[in-house]
């Protein structure tokens, strides 16, 4: 299936006249507006193709209907997604569970859908059917060095892939770590681990970063050998120039202050990117914004100040990837609010009135400062984003286009109400 | 397999000189040993139909080989494990897991290897291959009647099988509950589970009791409707007499005090019985004791005193089983660890000096009121535990029998090496 | 110090213009506009005495200036507080940190303040310079029958102050527990809890209701003898009709999910009133609505849905209140930003279409809730909050014509830099 | 007061026969038992000069009876506990809290109780009656240059006193932080921090050591400046060879994994030393190994082997300090209680088996490597314990003989029961 832009058109007219009166309401007084909308505009979000099937949990898993059975029905789901809110313009592949078999097909595939090739992930969490050697203990930590040269080899067969499909990036997360006390020796697992890394980080090609994802605990429940921001750190600054911390959402211990992390990482110049979803208490993998959405608004406001303070450019000099789980909604309406409510939290950060926010810190004006922050936060930016789409060529309500076109009936239609996407 | 009598018995001689004297020292001034040591030897843990597997995660499951593959195999796993340690006398089965085909037979199956059959549990968190209606947003809570009518009907076929093979207890533990702000109607939820719960009440027999498991979170990531001992609490004075809360250590919050919670439930007279396991995050399954086993004597600390002031048997009263998942070893030497726990616990909190601890209490004597449980705590029990069991016919060492009999080379032997246990 | 009216007016005038421009986009399309600004009139949130000076830590207190130092300075602060927002019409004191000498002449300086006595506060926390009996090992719950005596003539003596200010409520905050395993029985602590409380519930005037509060840690940092919401309801209903929960938001163990908690208690009739306040890591006593203002619309919107299925009074029915400690900010700054927050939480509540979200409840329709609650949560209601001060003869920026009028400076100037408040 | 040694040859002899039996049993095949028993008389602990009065909370302080009022008196109050259990041969002072006036004076009084001087401490977490410039917005982090130099100057002054005293390690813990987002710039205060460390850094003598503590939350509810183990290395790291990270146990999010980090920061060679305490909740200070012992030991089980695969001493090389707070306990009772926790500890991790551990682990057999821990850990070494002890010239079971020599009553009888300390 395929939006077809007079639909997009059509439906942007009949929502006109209101998005107008809301939009001049919201841009009255706005600095710097055109900028603004041009980095609204600009900013993209991978999306990751095991996003788009029903997730679950060890308990079970509901799958709905439609779930893309191919990774061209794949690019074909992030091409609708792409088409309803022009945000979501690269997808982030999965090695093995979507390995292409023709790259240049699927790459013009993609091409065709305005989408581009994100960081690739690679998989050493799990036994494929014909693997060798089993995960069971690790990979790049594992005991047997035949292991760990299994899952080294790997991550270069999946940097292979990033290469052919114009990926820059590969997403390193290992569910490394041990359950019980005793089982690993920390120190010499940290070794292995980053000898390991190492074997990979020399395969990569000139331009392609290594991000090291981190996780406090799940699935290994006692340690997780890259388990805090301080440890991948500690990685990405002995491999190189080329290593750097990915920051998932969901993937701290409770409490934890994530836009602190994020600042002091972008200050070291070792931020490569994030994995973006919200969590009440654990790797929960919902929604984006669903849970905190001021966490998510603080985090923008860090990387905003913080970007501009290394002279980076926003939209691009990142990793930004949706990772979350789709277990009571429907996949694309899911990454539909997901994205909306990222854009949001952009618009917001970009709002914040940085030199008086600067002037109130250097007086330590406590109660200024917030209000600040909260006059930037509490503003409806919705008709600000919606603007951006529109300029896009986007929808101007893209989850009410979705429905209203029924894309998920058509989708299994197509594909029947028994797919399984391949994913967790 | 089975273990034959005289190998325990070759065991248990080898190692007796040594076991004697560790008892001898260990026995000494010892006040009430016989007590104690009979108390050990009738306490019997019930070992779940479902953790007979390796367990896994969503991430992934890595099975071991030699995995029971119908419900007589399991039997013969308990067995076994009971036949080393004489302290696993009961299973616990999941239905539609374990569904006994023939109950009568299953029964004295069951028989022949000392078993009874403890709580039976019902499975309303996934979806059967044949199931009319879908689990996805919830069972008894479900806003759909027929859907609640399905999941009723279920427990009550549950407690079916329950009276057929002589259980008198049904666990039912919900992962109702939501995922996100706004999905569920909080108060709606909890009045239509309750009068679910409350149709489940009327169909138990006279003798049966209803345990109303609680947990934090997981599967539902935002809310559960019985989410913790307050709410299972709620739900069980309302229902009646017959209903009892159920504690799964896994399933608090980070930092609850679960030995208050067991003592406060112990005193309004509605603690039904305990899911032993461990954990560090969450409800991570692991082996009991293998994290915070001070944790786990001070709850039986509370057992043994609250019990004492109900004039409680302890070993018959509540419903004692495990609930851990073996991921990353066998699951029976899994198993013998968590009740070699549990007992050394038990036995521990037996030898508290309770006379001295209430007068330390009584003058608020901190310090002293601590060098008491400490004293109980770090003596070192094993040889009392080793006593109860050489008594009660198991082996010394079970753990070390079972890998000198190479039990488990001999079940791969048997039933093969990629056998998959029904199960998480 | 007093702020005239015609201050008020003069700053209205200023902003008029703009704050119709922006209050007439606020209201289009609202329905019921009108009920919901008088809802927003009417919410009056309590002030506790205690919160006028500024706080501090077990580590250091750093003291701002002009701090009431009386019992009538606080009156005025609250007074001052009051008609910048009329928002903060009530007074909540503490005792002994604020015993009225002359209750008559206080309820009449507070009358022309325009402010009524809530729920009065006892303290069994702490010991004071002329107190018999000390409380360092609890006071409802102690060993000690006299000290127990104690603490209950201390909250039927807090009553008595109450009655003759025209309160009809005491909220009774117990940090009795225990630092160590050992220290307390806890089922015997429960019990002498329980009957302390009796007493003082048989000395309660029939209008007046008692507020049994709970926390999960601090300053017992092993248990709570009221240590959650479980516990504070079973307490409540042994009592009688008179006895309630307070639900302090901080007072929580990691990730609780607060809002369901308030439904529940709602649901059950024993809902009795709020502390408000923002907390990251455990009872920070942070401004409301700093961290986490998501939660806070949650709570309101149960709250709302809650009271209209009861056919409460919003306003009136429930005890509001605000329990924060204002450690970096001036006190009187932080208070209006907390109850700012507050007021907006409440206006995005009134804004959710209840009927929708309770058809796309009906039909497990997931995304469409989530998409309802956000709907309301992401507009910009500071208008309509703005708009209700206007009606209520209030500043439209409370804050900002604080600082224009040089409030702080002119309290320091009448009551010098080094007043320190009685309080934490 | 001080402790003849008659007394405690007394105290013994009455003990003797029965400790001797005990000893024997526990010494019975244990490998390199004598290295064992000196590594346990070597191994001291300094005792904090703020941990000999009762401690409190926010809440509260109930100050017990007899508690030094001079620094003079302290040392004398380290010298009773370390004649009782020669094990606390340390002192660490604090300042402002305990300034020596005359060091050369001190330094005799201490080592006539046969003490010397561990890490000095300083303190820019409150303002002193006499200082120029508040601390209320943090220190080595504050925007004002004149406040960070002041505070500089304060951690250099520090050093002095160390140096005069024999000290060879500063212990700053900084308070800095935020209580608000916008409160501070992250990158801008870690900057700030820095530097004004590297300031401190480069006025320490040769042999001095910079412990740089970290703590996740309080007295700041939103921010900690140094707030965990990743930010004290950055800091460390960039600082130079002499700047350490300090552990102290409570200082962490729910649920971390102390021991991992510890493993890491000694393999990284920048563990300093620690903070010994205990918590459940937060920072609460609790006696060492009242709640967790499991994981004391597994910290010391870190250690033990990280220290021999450096070639460390482990009595020497690192920094082992008390921080607790004795809310509810004598203070030189829950001092005697948390020594004879870290021995034991310690004692249980000399006892692992490190050779067939190491095996275990190299074919990745989790069961058996849980069962070679526990091994070690449900061994009471109390007697080990003891030996070293009565080998050491101290007294068999300290706390006892503190109590019937009636030490705290007689220490009031000298000092008044109205006394209190310097300190939290």
């Amino acid at each position: 299936m395929q939006i077809d832009k007079y639909k997009i058109d059509e439906h942007n007219n009949s929502l006109l006249k209101d998005h107008k009166r809301r939009f001049e309401f919201a841009a009255e007084g706005v600095a710097g507006l055109e900028g603004i909308l041009k980095k609204l505009v600009d900013f993209q979000i991978a999306i990751p193709s095991w996003a788009l099937g029903t997730g679950g949990t060890r308990f079970g898993r509901f799958s709905g209907g439609g779930e893309p059975r191919t990774i061209e029905e794949k690019i074909e789901d992030v091409g609708l997604l792409h088409s309803l809110n022009k945000s979501g313009g690269a997808i982030s592949l999965h090695i093995p569970w979507d390995i292409p078999k023709d790259a240049k097909a699927i790459k013009a595939l993609a091409a065709q859908h305005g989408l581009r090739f994100d960081a690739v992930n690679s998989n050493t969490f799990q036994d494929q059917p014909d693997q060798k050697l089993s995960y069971k203990f690790g990979s790049l930590q594992h005991v047997d060095k035949a292991t760990r040269k299994q899952a080294i080899d790997h991550n270069i067969e999946v940097i292979k892939h990033g290469v052919e499909l114009g990926s820059d990036s590969i997403t390193v997360w290992l569910s490394d770590g041990s359950c019980f006390p005793g089982q690993l020796n920390f120190r010499k697992a940290f070794q292995r681990t980053l000898e390991s890394l190492h074997e990979i980080y020399v395969a990569l090609p000139d331009n392609f970063k290594m991000f090291v994802e981190y996780k406090a605990f799940e699935p290994n429940f006692y340690s997780m050998t890259v388990g805090d921001w301080g440890q991948s750190l500690l990685y990405a600054s002995k491999l190189g120039p080329k290593a750097y911390t990915l920051v998932d959402l969901g993937h701290h211990l409770p409490n934890a202050n994530i836009e602190q992390i994020v600042a002091l990482l972008l200050s070291e110049g070792k931020l490569g990117g994030f994995h973006f979803n919200d969590s009440k208490y654990g790797d929960d993998d919902l929604t984006v914004g669903s849970i905190n959405p001021y966490q998510l608004f603080l985090i923008f406001n860090e990387l905003v100040e913080g970007m501009d303070a290394r002279g980076m450019q926003h939209a691009t000099d990142l990793g930004w990837m949706i990772d979350a789980s789709h277990n009571v909604k429907d996949p694309l309406e899911d990454l539909l609010q997901s994205i909306e409510a990222i854009k949001i939290a952009y618009a917001q950060a970009l709002l914040v009135d940085t030199k008086t926010l600067q002037a109130a810190q250097e007086v330590s004006d406590v109660a200024k400062a917030q209000e600040i922050l909260q006059q930037a936060y509490r503003t409806d930016v919705r008709a600000l984003v919606a603007e951006a789409r529109l300029r896009a060529g986007a929808a101007l309500q893209p989850l009410q286009l979705y429905r209203n076109l029924k894309v998920r009936e058509n989708l299994i239609k197509e594909r029947g109400q028994k797919t399984v996407a391949t994913g967790l």
